[in-house]
């Protein structure tokens, strides 16, 4: 049997995930195609709530509410190539009741590629703003620095 | 023989393209995935030059050079959902020598669901900034309203 | 305000959509990446659907239903480029109470550069196979030369 | 630092490499969208040619050669859901001077849900088939029972 898929690591408040570009992920110019910084984003994020030990997939699947970008700004700094070994970084930067703001880096041999601030509000099935769990709340506090 | 795919419209300096939310473009919470709406951007961003007379492909080919966003803000304001129809727009802001600033929007229905502005830069083969062939200069300068 | 998006063309038995390949449908050996191949077909079958007057979207929205691909035989004859407009051409083979079989190429310049035949397994929402509703079965048959 | 991204193991001929499902492979209908299952065979392949200690993408930018799937016959048994762990096996079955016969299955808890058989042609950069590079030629018969 072959290692399970990584989680990543959350150490510091700092998620970290490493991942593979493949040929799915590059385009004609040869470079990874700039959108696909957002899929390895969303592989960050949710990497960093699986080891944070919540279960979204659970909360999308029985309608208590899902995760949404609603705000990102994103720097493209250099582009990554096929078969680069990146490196996604994931940290909470606050906590409201229905959102989360987050920093984002992907980093590729110690030098940032690409990074982004973004909200990621919680919604219920309907669309709208939902309070997040308490208990997600106080686990989120106890992730960022100043809240801790 | 079916309609040729359309490549928009470019009038007064914006152009439009609507396009149709398929399958591939959506995800488990039943909602277009965050991040296709930059492939729309981008298709909306290729039939602009397109109609505008600037053939991007052959630049790539030929080893000119190639646009490569380098920094985009972005709000996510309502989901699309499959079959739905959307219209991206896309309009020229500024002009610099080696880059451009763009604003798009994907509207549904007369409503805004999704707005980006970014900055396009030509970059070298090997990824460095190069200046803009001076007909495109030309002709970004002519379609932007305050320049023209 | 720019064209509809096309839904393509069903004539004789036999529907017809063009589509063009930008970046995202590309890699880095600067060809069309192969599975994209596959959400082209799907675009094709969407819009066949739409033309011939069936509401899909609407019986996977409604819990009724939704076709799933079961099985597929593909060949790749020549690669695709960026830009390139490609047509999509499908057609009904033969139709059983709860699948059908299709017959799909994908076409550049009068050549075909992939086909594809393929079943589509109609499906509950708990994925057991279920009975196409009546009227899409006699519709269909009314495709298909040797039915009809 | 977090642990590198897995290559997966390489057995007794068989590759094993295991992969997450994410918001990006899924589609409204709450499964795997159909194509991703391509994708998710190509990262296996990708792995099976690193661990075996070919570099595939050193052979696609210095001009050499690339693989290209020419031919694929697929079979999808059972959906796949987000944050589902699968495991993606592969195969060479028989190996000819331009090309390779490779059986893939994709397998979720120990039951297969998706099983392809497919030709990976090498082709030169102008597309038309190569001779493999001898030393790849012997590896992949080393790695076939019956060739061994």
């Amino acid at each position: 049997m072959s290692a399970l898929p990584s989680s990543g690591v959350l150490d510091g408040g700092v998620h970290r995930l490493q991942l593979r570009v493949y040929f799915e992920d590059t385009d004609t110019a040869a470079i990874v195609y700039h959108a696909k910084y957002l899929h390895f984003l969303e592989r960050g994020r949710t990497e960093f709530l699986r080891v944070a030990g919540i279960d979204h997939a659970a909360a999308v699947r029985e309608g208590l509410g899902a995760y949404a970008v609603t705000q990102m700004d994103c720097r493209w700094l250099r582009p990554a190539r096929l078969d680069d070994v990146l490196l996604v970084e994931t940290r909470l930067i606050s906590v409201r009741a229905a959102a989360c703001r987050i920093d984002q880096a992907i980093i590729r041999d110690g030098t940032p590629i690409f990074t982004a601030n973004l909200t990621a509000a919680f919604l219920d099935p309907a669309g709208r703003p939902r309070r997040q769990p308490r208990d997600w709340l106080a686990l989120y506090h106890s992730l960022i620095p100043q809240d801790a």
